[in-house]
């Protein structure tokens, strides 16, 4: 029944990008170029395109700047965030891969109990070739692992699992805490290394964060839309949450999986709370609408691919959320303009070649 | 938002009953004696009743054997099964305490990661006295634990959690498996300590083991029924699965909460697999059928006590699992005498005398 990670094999080399939203030199790659090296790197540049953005030696990549952005999407380009790290999910539609990793550039390589640098990406492999089991809780956490299965009581019908979408990895040191919990906790870091990876099931929704994220874009990409945040919008720190409640309402209804859990990265550096707050303060109150809005979302059955999902999902935003501000109005148009784009860079043919902004 | 867990004392010693059935010496309990010494034990003895079971000196203990059962349910003591760890739930009834904390005889001190000895009940308190999350998923687990908190997206509404009724721990050593995987892995360990405690989401089942398991018996002790199994009756090893399903179901009904993980225990001894399919065969075919029976029960409001909860239950049960087979006839009959029993023992006023079995 488990599958042996022995089995997964190989590293998915030409069939992953690894995206990151940027606004300085890439020094944080040198202590990830054991891992991540081998890999095709998307950089989307936020903040002033006329700034050079330095990428260690021997990292191969395409970067894109907003000038690109503009240039590519052209008046669809409103859809992505501008001075907000929001803008990496350019990078997701641009890339022509099956699988993403996005990772932050303030997150480095954690240690696990035993002293040995995780190869996060490696976990997220892991996670995202074996099966979720999404209906059932396993109480030793993932069946498919070594040493682990599915215990006494659990229905044989499920074991087969669903095929897994999304893989999110958690960060030691500093927890992913809002502004009011970093407020009231300056000194709190995260030391607890928990040895397990999970499915998030069905019907339940998460916070996800894009520090540390991996998912199978074929199945799930139209639905990572990060959302309108940053300059000229409402609200900040929301981008990752809201593509996370989407992208979960989604797999529920076509039977996909999320996992949470290992790998580990090391998060260094505590953004600034007040900063946070002002970004952050609106978003405190909506949340508190959303989640119930998310929880009782209900998508007919002709919603049978990730497009449709997504568009039925922003018109029950802007007939729901719209009253609650007229920012998820503007945020509603922009989900269906994100699809538009995707769409065309992502033609159902494979055939079309992709623009491409500043390859190296 | 945390509770410190300095603030869990003192240890419930005159609220806790610990629950064992047994057929053999209890030699076990000396592993265990610097944590249970203070607590009372509720001993049920299966199979035959002239047996005499040694307890080690020193611990206050209450012992049932059949004869007892008998004599103090008298007809109604048909729900309690024979020749099978269900009669443990005997126990439950019996007790005066807030509290339950049940294990087999099988089980010993597991230690930690850092080779400390484990001291199960002490978590097991920590789990019950502390609210769960239901509602939303926490990805740093439990967010009243030191050092934890929730993450950046959890609504805040939601952040004062529910009671507690259930704390599920886990074992190392021997897993809790089926006869099938049993058979298929006979030298598979849980070797691995994961370092967590969590709420199991509203709307998600979980295979509850009864190894090693705490509750709030005030808050659901009536709906912690074994079923019937063992001697005459065509299954076994599903009495904690059924006891789990009907539970989770009901917590919520009721908005009451269910943990899984810490504590661990160490299981000594696998369980002949030969003689588990036999016991459980039947139950691999049910589970199947039983598994969307309670993903589908749905309680009316007017079900405001766990008892009303488990006799509507019991209701569903009879009419949708009675074609299944006529088990589950008889099993809706012993879940209204349970109810019935239960509400002899534990009348609304307290007032009411218990009688004891061969007290120490």
């Amino acid at each position: 029944m488990a599958v042996p990670s022995s089995s997964i094999a190989p590293p998915l080399k030409d069939e992953l990008d690894i995206v990151i939203p940027t606004i300085r030199n890439l020094d944080f790659l040198e202590q990830w170029r054991p891992f991540f090296q081998p890999y095709h790197l998307i950089i989307v540049q936020d903040g002033d395109p006329s700034k050079t953005i330095k990428v260690p030696e021997g990292f191969d990549y395409e970067l894109y700047n907003r000038n690109d952005i503009n240039r590519i999407l052209g008046p669809k380009a409103s859809c992505i965030s501008f001075k907000d790290s929001a803008c990496r999910c350019f990078g997701y539609m641009v890339s022509k891969k099956k699988y993403i990793y996005t990772i932050d550039d303030d997150c480095f390589v954690a240690k696990d109990p035993s002293g040995k640098d995780i190869n996060a990406l490696q976990q997220h492999i892991k996670n995202l070739l074996t099966p979720s089991t999404p209906f059932f809780f396993n109480t030793l956490y993932d069946p498919y692992r070594d040493g682990a299965d599915f215990v006494r009581g659990y229905p044989f019908s499920f074991r087969e699992g669903v095929l897994t979408a999304v893989s999110h990895g958690l960060w030691l040191n500093i927890p992913d805490y809002d502004a009011p919990t970093q407020l009231v906790k300056p000194l709190e870091r995260n030391t607890r290394y928990v040895d397990a990876v999970m499915s998030i099931p069905k019907g339940t929704l998460f916070p996800m964060c894009g520090m540390n994220l991996a998912f199978n874009r074929e199945l799930i990409g139209p639905a990572m839309y990060f959302g309108l945040m940053g300059d000229g919008q409402p609200i900040g720190r929301y981008d990752d949450m809201w593509a996370g409640w989407c992208t979960k309402v989604i797999c529920d209804h076509l039977g996909l999986g999320v996992k949470t859990g290992l790998p580990y990265i090391w998060h260094s550096k505590a953004s600034n709370p007040f900063v946070n707050l002002k970004k952050e303060y609106k978003g405190i109150f909506w949340q508190e609408e959303l989640i119930p809005f998310f929880q009782s979302v209900s998508l007919p059955k002709d919603c049978t691919t990730v497009q449709k999902c997504y568009i039925e999902i922003s018109n029950q935003v802007k007939a729901k959320l719209g009253k609650v501000d007229d920012y998820f109005s503007k945020l509603a148009d922009a989900m269906v303009t994100w699809i538009e784009a995707w769409d065309e860079l992502n033609p159902p043919s494979a055939a079309v070649p992709v623009p491409k902004g500043a390859s190296k």
